[in-house]
């Protein structure tokens, strides 16, 4: 069989790893993919910048013509990153007649619909395992594994940075600022970590895993999301002497009409028809499977009315794990599964479900709210009488004797309550009123709880 | 398109779930199928036997041949279970061009090769995702998700019983023959669970594992296995205070030909080419992934040379999470992905990498030793003058006070060894030797110990 011709766009961290993999394990790839997988260009913006040695010199080019116009390259990875360059250049290759690799979550999560329009037109395909999870297959899993079933809820550490930040918090006590510091140094988070810090990634990749577990294309807009920028300590502290864990959580769940189904009860019926979502700091019970997930893993809890539960976990990022999928996506291609697979899927076409996304007020759950309050008398009173003015019911209180008082003033205490499940907007409308209380120093601060 | 025809082989637990699903959600399927998925018959040896409602009575029949005959019938769905029967089906089924679907892995485990040479002299597929991990997507996340790596080690509870008499066990306190009655009573262990208890289960499924992620073709002899059979509370409780666990784990691991690296270090080469494996109860640290799998699920750890460690985790059996498995193998056969998934994997083809089975009295170890002792000097002396023989470190002991001694006899008393690594047949010589001491009530019990 003629060889699987490839080129690359991109040679930072994974298009290495991408090229590495390529050159190093002929043999091995030749047996899975039944054709040599033939590597025939890399494009580059910098013709000048040195590379890795082990990729021959004549494999690079700054040209994407070169890629273009060469009949034999079959399929091309993009891993160049960013948005508007790489978009022009798979639409080029797609209406040049080139298959998509890609691991870019960014350009699908906002221009999925446009590409995979593109791909359908020109008779190309797309893979993108690589764009979720790293090196878990866990895109593999939604579109093959698990294709038997509605998927009814999705939970996932997506970000892996923000991960391991929250994990060195959790366990060392170090501080958001330190460990982000720290995080930069290990090369787990980018060089501008906003967009990793914020919820953005994990937003992407929820997008993504949206649209194939639910049919759903929506606007990244749509997705409500909080990042773990500035995350205090001392929510960390009391949410472990609570017995929970904060984990940035990117979440979507089916929930019945109208029912109020708190968001982490697990709905037991397909015939839901609201999806809900949003990326957000969750507080997990300390031995619940995602709780479990440390440092810079990733790991998605996928529940389906016919598996039941189900977890996919590994590293979520990095140059090998994430060139394994790539890897993995070009085998696919070269046997002729991953052309089939997008065929079947139809996804982003504008053919799926009827789902109304959620108001995300109407959302119920329960909440962590830590408030810095005056520690003098009333202050409780005037708190728990708002609460209660909002149908909102307390399930549990901390509030420490504190250590000293200064002289004549009021010394400023923390005080924590954890709410029974209640809709988030009668919890937001609360929340305003007690940061309007003189004896509270706003903002306070509030997380969702899951199980 | 026409629709994809399919028929039953067994309307049990699992085939009654792939009958509802195929029935119950006919739109779900053929969007993602492309086509209908059409149930035609269920092949039963039973026609008197009434049927769950809502499976039309005209589908049953006694008689193989109404589906060999029925030219619209594609694919077989083979849920009848045991080997000798199933076999026969299976082969005149591929003979009379019917693809295969089974979740039978004594049948694959032990006729593999001829069922598989069958089905490619017959341009036939076969899909078997249900035969391990139920309705947790290993098979596929093995054969295409990981298809880049060389894999290094597999790690799996793979049988939902034991690990359910093992949670009861570690967390209740019950006993062994509690439990096992319980497991029954609950549906999770079968009627004879012997092939369960004696590790035998866990043993096909690894067999079909180490099949796809090492090329190795192996008589299921090859796999020494110990179940769980008569597990003493003794050893739970003392693993538990040692900070360990005790799980019936299915091992397969590369290991370096002479370096006498220990089972549960990850080996870190992929140019290793011996095959270490195992069906046995292994002590696991308390935190280690695979320690906190609870309950009668599954789980599978895989460690690829690029994607690093990876784990899976669900339901590995019950009605359906099965049926889940079985109708995704038919969207992918009815895609037309199956059938090229089965040509490029050449699995059982005789056509596999030259790997060694490694002999298992070279495995090494650590080893837990739970030896009952008379209450007397001299005895320590004498198990750790023949373990110092054998070149045997001793990590820790364990040895409480005996709470009151009859009169004038020597109390009988536990004593708890944990060893360094040591060669597996060293240790079984040890052990023997300590068994003859006078002092010692034979047989002591050992376990190796994981990470």
């Amino acid at each position: 069989m003629e060889p699987f011709g490839i080129a690359l766009l991109g040679c930072g961290t994974v298009g290495t790893g991408v090229a590495k993999m390529l050159l190093e394990h002929p043999d091995r790839l030749t047996a899975r993919a039944g054709r040599k997988l033939e590597l025939r260009r890399i494009v580059v913006d910098d013709a000048k910048k040195p590379r890795p040695s082990g990729i021959p010199s004549s494999l690079f080019t700054t040209n994407l013509r070169a890629v273009i116009d060469d009949p034999a390259v079959q399929v091309v990875v993009e891993v160049v990153g960013g948005i508007d360059w790489a978009k022009q250049a798979v639409l080029d290759l797609l209406a040049a007649g080139k298959h998509i690799v890609t691991a870019n979550k960014a350009l699908l999560a906002t221009h999925g619909g446009e590409i995979f329009d593109a791909g359908r037109r020109h008779g190309q395909a797309i893979a993108f395992e690589a764009s979720v999870g790293g090196g878990i297959p866990i895109i593999g899993a939604l579109c093959q594994g698990l294709a038997a079933n509605q998927i009814l809820s999705l939970q996932g550490i997506l970000n892996g940075t923000c991960n391991y930040i929250l994990t060195c918090m959790t366990e060392n006590g170090c501080s958001y600022a330190d460990m982000l510091a720290d995080a930069q140094r290990k090369g787990y988070a980018e060089a501008d970590p906003t967009m990793d810090v914020d919820g953005t990634d994990s937003a992407h990749k929820l997008a993504i895993l949206v649209q194939i577990a639910f049919g759903v294309a929506l606007p990244l807009s749509a997705i409500q999301r909080r990042g773990i920028a500035g995350i205090d300590l001392l929510d960390i502290r009391f949410a472990k002497e609570l017995g929970y864990t904060i984990k940035l959580l990117a979440e979507a769940w089916l929930e019945p009409a109208a029912c109020g189904l708190a968001p982490h009860a697990k709905p037991q019926s397909a015939k839901c028809d609201q999806l809900a979502m949003h990326v957000s700091p969750v507080m997990l019970r300390q031995n619940a499977p995602l709780a479990l997930v440390r440092d810079a893993y990733n790991a998605l809890f996928v529940v389906g009315d016919a598996v039941g539960s189900t977890l996919y976990y590994g590293r979520g990022a990095g140059q090998m794990p994430t060139a394994s999928a790539v890897v993995a996506d070009l085998i696919d291609m070269a046997v002729g599964r991953a052309q089939q697979t997008f065929r079947s899927l139809k996804l982003w076409s504008g053919n799926h479900r009827n789902i109304v996304v959620r108001d995300p007020s109407t959302m119920r759950s329960r909440f962590y709210l830590r408030m810095m309050v005056e520690d003098r008398p009333g202050v409780m009173a005037d708190i728990t009488r708002i609460l209660a003015n909002h149908q909102i019911s307390i399930a549990s209180v901390i509030q420490h004797e504190a250590l000293e008082h200064a002289d004549g003033e009021s010394e400023i205490v923390p005080l924590i309550i954890m709410t029974h499940t209640v809709p988030t907007g009668s919890f937001r409308a609360a929340l305003d009123e007690i940061d309007r209380l003189v004896s509270v120093r706003p903002p306070s601060v509030y997380y969702p709880v899951g199980d």
